[in-house]
C-alpha cells in the first residue's frame, strides 16, 4: 500500500497490515530543550527522528509520532528549565504517558517496539513508564521491547578513531555533549537549514558539577547554553554520526529481532 | 532574527526575544485517530497545525509543538479504539500533561496563550488541564488563555452560504463530520500529498448514537471509518474551509488581544 | 421483600435477591449547581432520580443512590463555578469515584447497568470512569452497562411536535437549556413545591459562545443564571417530557436488555 | 427568602446570602452499608442527616448534600464488603472527593464549617481531606472546621444514665455498635418507616477482633450483619439518642462558634 | 547459613533460602514522632522492631527493614505535627508505599506475612495498602497477611491484673497512652540508653478531646508532649509489656499460621 | 542537650534546638538490593549512613532516618529486582515520599538540608521529589539544599593515585562497581561483622549494557550478582574510600554553607 513509514503519514489500514506482519515499531521520546544560540529548540525530537527513520528504511519498520514534551531539562546536562523555550512535564505525567502509549501498542498488537530514549534527563522516566505497562499488560506471547539512550555506546564510543576524529585529543567526555560537536554535527547533516553556523560558539559545561543545588542556581549554566567546542562541529562529522549510530542500532535490533 | 514562527524550529534567545515581545502562542493538541481509509492517521495533528502556522502569519504568533498524543478515539465521534492506528492516552494522563505545559508556559513568561484543541474527545480534558493550570499558577497579571475546539462556529457555520456549499442540503449536522467533507476537503488543500484520492469512500456514522454502550461494541462503527460523504469533498472546498476558519479565529484573536 | 426500589432503603437480602434475579441497576450521577433564582440547586439531582424511579418501576430496576457531587459547572452550559452553591469536584476526582463505584457493581454480581449522566459537563469523566472500570475488571460474562447523557435525543429531539409544544418556533438550540424551559417544566411536575414560581424570569445565554476564556470572565455569565426563557414553562410541558424521556429510554433499555 | 435549610433545596441567590451572613455549614460524610436484615443500606446517610438537620434548626445553619459514597465496609466494623449492597470508595478517593469539596467550600466564602463523618471506616480519610484542603487554600480569615465523628462522645458516653438506659449492664462496648440497639433505635425514631421490625435479630461481633487477616475471610462476619442485640432497640431510645447527640453536638458547635 | 532474622544483615542466596522454606515475615510500620521530653523520636520504629525481633526468635520468622516514616501526627493521639521533629507523610503517599511493598513481598514468594503497625495514625491507610496490593495480585495461593496494632488487646488488656499493676486504679484509658507509662516503660526495657531519666514528666491529653478543628489549635497540645503519667513507669513494667505483647502476637501467629 | 547526632535517637527539645541553631540536617535514600552473596542486603543503607555520620561529626550535622525502602534494582546497575531480597519501590511513589519529606523538614524549620541519595537508580526520582517539594513550598529565605549521588566525584575519582590504589589499572569504569571493589571495602571498614568473607567472589556486569530489554532477561544478570572482581576489597581500601568520601563532601557543604 503506502510507502511511508511514518505512522503520521500511514492510514489505518496501513497499520492493521503492520502489525499482521509483525513488522517493527519505533517510537521516540524527546524533549524541547535549549540548544545554544546555533541549534532550533527541536534538536531532541529532529535527531531521533532522523535516525529513526534510516533505521525504518533499512529494518522496514515504521516510525511513531514523536512524543514532543519530555521531562525537564536540568541544570548539569541540558542547562536548566530557566533557558526560555526549555519546557518540561513532571515525572510524573511522563511516566504515565509512556505508559499509556505502550500499552496501546501492546493492545493494538505490536510486539517488537523499539523505544529511543533521546533526552538524558527522560530516561528513568521513560524506563519506568515501559516496565509499568509490560507488568500491567501481564503475560504477553511474543512481545519483545527495546530501549535505547546511548547511541553511543552502540556506535560511537565503540570506534575509538571515529571518537579521536570527532572530539579531537581532549574530549573530557560525554557530559559536555549538549549543543557542542556531536549534536551540532549531527544536525548539519540532518537539518542543515535549521543550523545557524554564523551563530556558533564554544561554550563550557555548568558549574557545580557533581552534586545538585536547589533552588537551583541560574547562574552556574554556561551563558549560551553550549557545553563545548560547538566551533569544531562540521557536517562531515555528522554524517559519519548519523552513519554509526543507525548501524549499531541496526545491529542490536538484527540481533534481538532475529528474521 | 529567524524568521521561523515555529517554536521547534526557533533557538532560545529568539525565543526569550518573542516572549519581550508579548507575542501571542498558539498551541495545539491533536491526536492520532483513524480517518478513514484515505486520509492519514495524524489528521488531527496536521489540521489545526496548518491552521495555526496561517494564523500565526496574520497575528505575528509563534506555534508550539503540538501535543501529538491525545484522547483516545470513541465509537460515536471518531469510531473507536479498536481502529489499528487510532492510539489515546488517558484522561486523567492528558489533563496532568495539559496542565504541566500550561504551567511551564506561564512561568517561562507567556501571557498571550490560544490553545487549539482539535479533537473532540480532547475538549474536556484540555480545558480540565488549562483550568488547574491556571489555579495553580495564581493571580498572574495579564495572562489570558483562549481555549477554542470549535472552528466551525467561528468561520464555518455562522456563514450559511459557506455551510451550503460544502455540505449540500442534506446535512444531518457536524456529528457524522468524521474523515467526509469538512476532514477530507480540508486535508486536500493542507496537505494533498497525504490525501489517497483513489480510497475514498461513503460511510455512515456509528450506531447507537444517543447513548453509549459498554464493552464497546466494535461492530458498531462504520467498516470504514468514514462517517458520511467522503467523495463530497474538494480541495475547493477545503480551502475555503481553511481561509475561514482562519479568519473567524484570528478575528476572536484581534478582540481578545487587542494591540 | 420490600416493594422499594431504591437501594438506600433496600436491606442487604434484598439486594442479594435482586443481583440473584438479574435486576437492572441505575445509576444517577448529578451535581450541586445553580439554576436561577426560582430553581433549587439540586435540579441535576431531583430530575434525574425522578425519572431514574419511573424508570426502574417499568423495567423492575433498582435506583442506586445518585452521585450528588460532579465536575464543576461551566460558564457556557451552566453558568460557571462563581454562583454561589455550584460546588464540583475536579474531573480526575470525578473518573476515580465512578470508577470505584462501577467496579464495587460489578464485583457484587451487577450485570445490567444503566448510568443516568445528567450534568452535560459530567459526560467525559463518567465515560472515562465506566471505561476503566471495564477494563479493569477484564472479561465479565454478560456485563453491559449503558450511558444515557441525552435523554432528550432518547425522548424528545426525535419528536418534532412535541418539541414544537415545549420550545415554540424560536428555540435556538440546546446549549441553551439551562434553567429555562425544559428543565423548569420537569422541576414543575417532578418537585412543584421546589419551584419558586414567582421568581421565574428569562435570561439570555452567556457570551463569549465559541471558545473559553481563561481565567473564566464571570460578568460573561448572565446575571440571573437562567439561559433561556424560563417564563414558557408549564407544569403540562415538563409531564410531557418526563413521559417521553421515560418512553425514549425504557425503549433502550428493552432493546439493550432483551428478556 | 426560603425557610428551607438544606442546600440541595435552596437557590443560589439563597446561598449567596447565607455566606454573606456566615451561617454555619453542616457537611454529612456517610455511606452504602449493610445494617442487618432490618435496616436499609443508607442508615449511615439517614443518621447524620437527620442530626445535621435537627441541628441546623437549633444553629440556623445550612445542610450541604450528603456525600453518600464512602469507604469500604471492614469486617471488623461493618461486617465487610462481601455483604451485597456494601458499596466503598479507595481511600485515595475519598480523601480527594473531600479535599475537592472542602477547598470549594473556602473558596466560595463558607468560613465555619461542621463535617459530620458519620462511617467509622471514612474517619481518617475525611480527616486527611480536610487537613490537604486547608493546607491548600493557605491562610483564610476567619476559618474554622469542626470534624465530628463521635457524637456519642458528645452526648451519650458523658452520660452514664443514659448509657446504662440504652444498653444495660452487659454492653461490651461501642465496637459491636453495628445495626444493633443504637442503630436500630435511631433509626426508628429517624425513619420508622425504613425499619423491618419484624426482621430485628440478635447478632454477635465478627472474629478475629485484635488483628487484620488478609484475603478478608468472609466467614468470620455475624451472618446478619448485626454484630449485637438489635432485639433490645425502641423508638424511645432512639429519640433520647437523636436528643442528646444533636444537644451535645449543638454545644460544640456554640463554644467554637460563638455569636 | 546466617544466624540473623534481620533482612537488612541477611545476603539474597539467605533470603532466598527462607522463602522457599516459608518462613514468616515480619514487616513494620512506624513514624518519627514526639515521645515527650524524655523519649527519642524514633519510639515508634525502636518498640516494634523490638518486639518483631523477639518474635521472629520465637517463631524462626524473618524481620524485614521498617517503614520509618509513617503518617502524620494527630493532635489527638500524638501531640500533632507542630512538635519539632514529628515527620509524616501523607496518607496518598504512606497507602502507596504499603502497596509497592506488600505487591513486592508476595511476589518474590513470601506467602506468610505480618504486619506490625505500630503508629496509631498509620492504621487505616496500612490497611488500605495492604487490601489493594492483595487485590492487584490476585489469587495467590497460600497467601495469608495478619495486620497487628493494638497488641495490647493481644497481651495486656486482656490480663486485668498486668493492667492493674501497670496503670494503677485511675487509668483514664488507652487513649492517653502517648509517651507515657506504657511507652516509657517499654524503651526502659527495649533501649534504656535512649530514655533520660532525669527529663521525664508528666502531662495530661490535649483538648479537645472529641472533635477535630482545623487549622490545628497547637496550643491544645499538652506542653510536654506527654499525655499521662510517665513517671509511673519502670524497667519491670517494659519487661512485663514486652513479654506480655509478645506472647500475645505469637500466639495469634501460631493460631493462623499452624506448621 | 543530647549528645547524639541522629534524629532517631534525639528527642523533640533537641530538635527544636538544633532548628533554632541552624544546623545542617544530612537525609538519605538507600534501597534494599542485593549485593552477592558476601554482602548484606542494607548496603545502601549501611554505607551512605556511615558516611553520613562521619559527616556529621564533623560539621555538627544532625542525621535524619533513612528511607530505607528505595526504587526498584535494575539488571544494568544493581543485578535488578528478580533476586530474592531485592525490594523496591515504584518511581511515582518513591517521588511523593521525598517530596513530602522533604516539605516537612522546610515547614519545620530546615534551612540547611543535605540528601545522600545512594542507590544510582534512585537519583532521578529523587531529584525530582526535592524539586517538586521546593517549587510547592514557594520562596523561603535562607533554603539550600544539596543532592549528592557521587561521592567517587567528589573524593575519589578526582584523586588518581587513590583510584589506581583501590582498582588497579584493569578498572573498566563505574558502572561495573556493584558489590564489588568499592562497595565490599567500604563494608569491610563499616561494618566488617556484616561481611562473609568467606563467600566473596568475583563476577561480571550483566550482558546487554548499552540498551534494555523488557520483558527484563533475568539470565543476562550475572549469577551472583557481582559485577566485577569483590576478591581485591580489603578493609585498609574502605578506610581510605570512607575518609575520602567523607573529605569530599565536607568539602562541598563547607563551601555551600559557609559559617
Amino acid at each position: 500500500m503506502s510507502s511511508s513509514l511514518r505512522m503520521m503519514e500511514m492510514t489505518w489500514p496501513e497499520i492493521e497490515e503492520a502489525i499482521h506482519h509483525n513488522r517493527i515499531l519505533i517510537f521516540c521520546v524527546g524533549t524541547i530543550e535549549q540548544h545554544g544560540p546555533h541549534l532550533p529548540l527541536g534538536v531532541d525530537e529532529y535527531l531521533p527522528m532522523a535516525i529513526a527513520e534510516r533505521i525504518a528504511n533499512q529494518v522496514h519498520g515504521i516510525v511513531a509520532p514523536c512524543m514532543t514534551y519530555g521531562y525537564k531539562s536540568l541544570l548539569r546536562s541540558g542547562g536548566g528549565p530557566h533557558f526560555k523555550g526549555s519546557i518540561g512535564i513532571r515525572g510524573v505525567t511522563l511516566i504515565e504517558v509512556v505508559k499509556d502509549i505502550i500499552e496501546q501498542f501492546i493492545s493494538q498488537g505490536w510486539r517488537r517496539i523499539v523505544v529511543l530514549d533521546w533526552h538524558l534527563e527522560n530516561v528513568p522516566f521513560v524506563y519506568e513508564g515501559i516496565d509499568e505497562a509490560v507488568k500491567s499488560e501481564g503475560q504477553v506471547d511474543g512481545l519483545k521491547i527495546l530501549r535505547i539512550d546511548n547511541p553511543n555506546g552502540l556506535g560511537v564510543s565503540s570506534d575509538p578513531e571515529l571518537e579521536k576524529f570527532l572530539f579531537g585529543t581532549d574530549f573530557p567526555g560525554w557530559a559536555v555533549e549538549h549543543a557542542a560537536i556531536w549534536e551540532t554535527s549531527a544536525m548539519m547533516a540532518a537539518h542543515p537549514d535549521l543550523v545557524h553556523d554564523s551563530r556558533i560558539v564554544d561554550g563550557q559545561p555548568p558549574q557545580p558539577f557533581d552534586y545538585d543545588v536547589f533552588p537551583v542556581p541560574e547562574d552556574a549554566a554556561p551563558e549560551s547554553g553550549v557545553f563545548w567546542k560547538a566551533t569544531l562541529a562540521s557536517r562531515e562529522k555528522g554524517e559519519r554520526i548519523l552513519a554509526a549510530v543507525t548501524k549499531g542500532i541496526v545491529n542490536v535490533i538484527r540481533t534481538e529481532f532475529p528474521v
